[in-house]
């Protein structure tokens, strides 16, 4: 890094930022900047929000006392800047990747780093639990939740704010608003928030009196709190009461984010309300970085780019983008397709549709569970509703698959997104546990395509032939090398290669490419071998079962928790059919997967061509599976 | 039934209804109370709701046009009226029994039930779906969603009014607003509508104006419009705004939820704007029956009780009472030990523990995620959480267990009460899904202790001995009769019966008692059994699977999903080991599970010990598993 750090360089935790003369804040901030941009360019990851957050960040943890008080980043993908400076300075360009730095808040990196965290809006209800612990034991500590608008589209946001409202605890939400989530916010909050965002800028004033006020030992909390009521009363009175108050919390703001002097004064005067407070600070997503600022979304969470041009690498055919194409051309012709979004028109690969096909396009908000209910009842009035999710996102409306989907004898189909391992983003991300939990529900039908023209002819049976819930889940990333011999049947499942071979390797979704490249290599030292490939992995085609059922060795490899997986389930039919041969489960076990590229991945949970091969051939030598 | 149901035994849908001169309304609404009170006293169920919602269905139901308009009950639990004049009166007494009535709307009924629903806060979103297939469809039909104030401390209804807010759909949300959810209600929007609540009725006049209008066609409407924003101008500057108007609808209300004129006055102003409305509606729960007024909570969902008394039957011990005593006893101890609840103190046993504990116990309202998310915080401050909660409804917080639970490397302690098949309530609210998604879920330990002793062995353990998530299951009732000669070990398995024989059952839960008679059936008959029953069912105790591997038939009985269950994950690990013998699971598959009593439903799924025998002694007869 040939950046000049000077004095970012000597700041290696919140004290040592404490010490930086004010004068000498506004290029610290340019520093910070400088380095956000310089090593996002190289090793990809959230650039715009980061930059949006530079002040607001420096302005935290001059006012509070973390660890002491706890700082709880929403999402996390916000911290970058606190994580500079808090003793990750040095190691920052080691940024999600693989043995080196989360993309997230994570506490084995640092004790100022509260949770581990990387899906939205959960920051509120653990930021609440740790303060009414410190009120069980008596101490006047602080938490601070720091949260997007975005967040706030979701319903976990409401239900913290409905409990945490009038408890009297240290609680000071600061909502970083940009007016964006990923894409441009939706909804009626949003709304209301611009309406916040336009008033006057009166906290400050009243801020400075605080400040003062608190010099004064034991009576300044007293008075502040008075001088607030009176304040409110009038405020209201002007500009009528915010969502926030009616949920009990005390309201200030909105402040310039950019303004070290307002926030550190805005903080300040939070602390001093003890009791719950939401304090609105606008910030500018991308600030500092000219493409960043004019694109935003595109810089949320961005590959690596080059600096002069803001020009990043651009993805080509990806699973995600065929699904986008695919949902124009079947909708052009069925005016019942309907697509829903949680916040992810461009991340699911629906712009596109969202453009051409307004009125049937919608993104609810960062608010899985309603994406699925409201899907609910398009499908009762006639439509055929695809919800478009990440796999790690579906995790969050497991009940409304249940009791809202399958349980209502009506189409719904998932379209699920970056289903297996993903990468970069890590533990919090992985799309490992949707088969396991969408298995589990009743008349739920799964796909697991390995290609693209697969996945095409899954949706199709999801649109026309299955009934219930359907799910196709797809991977990250692009179709994988087929193997030349390979004729797909396009059914619930194929065979290939040694079609008599007594060794038997079970896969699917993108796995197939590599095991079929393991046979390949097999066959090459005379080790017979067929590869059973599902496409639809629930239920399991009872003639699957069968095809294989006379071998002596079966081998399955799953991109995919083993706990309740289609390996399990596999097993179980194959016993329960007195099958005698031997067994081998490879599955992602008992444990988090921690940020790799998915090649890595592949190959670290012995998923990838390799693996595979050599399984084999010392299970043939040692006659041992 | 003895009652008189002069008006009421002559309606078979809401066209009867609209037939009924206005001024005998007040004699119909009596005579179903008549009916209410008698049948449930009888048949057990929701009383104290649907009581307090009589007046309301009567008049949605001559306001608006069912099926084409299309009402959506939320939760289903207020819905007794509604089934009583919609062709349901002559079957009402079969109300939550075997092949009787379900005790929640189900489309399967009635062409006027539109979804099946029986967890809270889903109306608004589904009802939306709708509202927008008909926006798309070019229809001008009305959806109405019926929601109780308890389900507005849900997450998915602010998701819902965000979504919805400002869409211009005919989307009109009743909010029955009784003060109570199941128990009294939580949190700072059950504050912000007590403020509300005390109102004056301003609506009243107004929605006579609007009526006048109405009947002035086309003009009309714009009008109402026009005098709705002058009214609400007014309104806004008098008492300040709804939280329900900064969410983007038009806010109407309160009114009398008792008075048939002054309601059907409301819905048909309602009706006249053409936006997304809340009517505020208030109601008593239990009107019209003092002892369920008086005390509602308990005439929530009740058992059969006696009229004149209003005295139910107690239940005696349960794991739910035993479960109460001993977080009473164990908190006394630590006080570290927490308690969270999601609107159900009295359901999960935690009275008690509310009154002597104040500051450790957390009611959250009816928001799941956020109990577990919170949950994590209090963890993090050093407390042992303890979140009590049906099974039905932990379904709801998969995602929080993941990404709050597991992945932070803290305790965190799910009491999972009703796990298991739950009787009368039905398909919505069977506990069959937590050991399969609690068991995809990495770090997480569950157990399914079968006797009341070993429960507390089995919360000692998740406090004091396990680490990360732990999850204690246990039924709805009362523990099973157990064998004189079972002496449990406490371990996490235990085996029964013939050590050395061949035949193997293997078991969780309260099926061992079941089992174990099965066991002692077979020896009279010289079938030498012996049973593996497991306290611990994950991980499995490897050496559980070791103990059964020479046997030459093994049966798994499960009470709970096939898929992703114990009994397959045990097949596997069979499997694996090269274990030779016969394999047989019985499990709930791929199905919804209807209403019936719990004994009957073990029975109808071979779980009960005769069935379990005759299956082994016709194994045996047959030489085939």
């Amino acid at each position: 890094m040939d950046i000049e750090t000077k004095i970012l360089k000597d700041i290696n935790s919140p004290d040592d930022l404490k010490k930086v003369p004010e004068e000498e804040l506004d290029n610290l901030a340019q520093e910070i900047r400088d380095v956000l941009i310089d090593t996002v360019s190289h090793t990809g990851g959230h650039l715009a929000s980061n930059l949006g957050a530079v002040e607001l960040t420096l302005a935290i943890h001059r006012v509070f006392d973390s660890p002491k008080d706890k700082i709880v980043w929403d999402v996390g993908h916000q911290a970058y800047t606190h994580k500079l400076i808090t003793g990750r300075f040095d190691t920052f360009d080691t940024l999600r990747q693989q043995d080196g730095l989360s993309g997230f808040c994570h506490p084995n990196e640092s004790e100022h780093d509260t949770f581990y965290s990387g899906h939205s809006g959960t920051s509120i209800s653990s930021a609440y639990g740790i303060a009414q612990a410190n009120k069980i034991k008596h101490n006047d500590n602080y938490t601070v939740a720091v949260i997007g608008d975005g967040s706030f589209t979701g319903g976990l946001v409401y239900e913290a704010l409905n409990n945490a409202g009038r408890s009297k605890s240290n609680l000071i939400v600061v909502l970083n608003d940009n007016a964006m989530s990923i894409s441009p916010n939706v909804g009626a909050l949003a709304k209301h928030l611009a309406v916040l965002r336009s008033k006057h800028r009166y906290v400050s004033m009243k801020a400075r009196i605080e400040k003062t006020l608190d010099k004064i030992p034991l009576v300044g909390h007293k008075m502040a709190n008075l001088l607030y009521k009176a304040k409110t009363t009038v405020k209201n009175f002007l500009y009528g009461s915010t969502i926030f108050e009616q949920m009990g919390f005390r309201y200030m703001g909105p402040v310039d984010g950019h303004n070290m002097e307002i926030l550190t004064e805005a903080l300040t005067a939070a602390k001093a309300l003890h009791a719950p407070v939401i304090l609105h600070v606008n910030t500018v997503k991308g600030k500092g970085y000219d493409y960043a600022e004019k694109d935003p979304s595109h810089f949320h969470g961005i590959s690596n780019f080059d600096i002069d041009t803001g020009e990043w690498k651009h993805g080509g055919d990806t699973y995600c983008n065929e699904f986008g194409k695919l949902m124009c051309q079947m909708s052009e012709k069925d005016k019942r397709i309907s697509l829903i979004t949680a916040a992810m028109s461009l991340g699911t690969g629906l712009t596109e549709f969202s453009e051409k096909y307004k009125d049937r396009f919608f993104d609810v908000g960062i608010a899985e569970e309603h994406a699925v209910t409201f899907a609910s009842g398009l499908s009762k009035g006639g439509m055929i509703p695809v919800f478009a999710v990440y796999s790690t996102f579906l995790q969050r409306c497991y009940d409304q698959i249940i009791h809202d989907g399958a349980l209502q004898d009506q189409k719904l189909v998932l379209a699920v997104d970056r289903a297996g391992f993903v990468g970069d983003d890590g533990e919090t991300h992985n799309g490992l546990y949707d088969v396991a939990f969408l298995s589990s529900i009743p008349k739920v039908t799964i796909y697991s395509p390995c290609t693209y023209d697969e996945m095409k002819i899954d949706f199709g049976n999801a649109f026309y032939r299955d009934s219930d819930v359907v799910a196709v889940r797809y991977p990250r990333g692009a179709e994988p090398e087929m193997p030349e011999d390979f004729e797909p049947s396009f059914g619930t499942y194929d065979l290939y290669g040694y079609l008599s071979a007594k060794i038997v390797i079970v896969t699917y979704g993108r796995i197939f490419s590599e095991a079929a490249k393991a046979a390949k290599a097999l066959m090459e030292k005379d080790i017979k071998v067929k590869v059973l490939k599902l496409n639809r992995i629930k239920p399991i085609d009872n003639d699957a079962i069968e095809a294989v059922i006379d071998a002596q060795k079966i081998f399955f490899f799953e991109e995919g928790v083993r706990s309740g997986g289609v390996g399990e389930k596999f097993a179980s039919a194959l016993l329960q059919k007195e099958y005698r041969g031997k067994y081998n489960l490879t599955a992602v076990e008992d444990c988090f997967v921690k940020q790799a590229k998915v090649p890595e991945l592949i190959k670290m949970y012995g998923l990838d061509s390799e693996s595979i091969a050599e399984k084999i051939v010392q299970s043939e030598e040692s006659q041992e599976v």
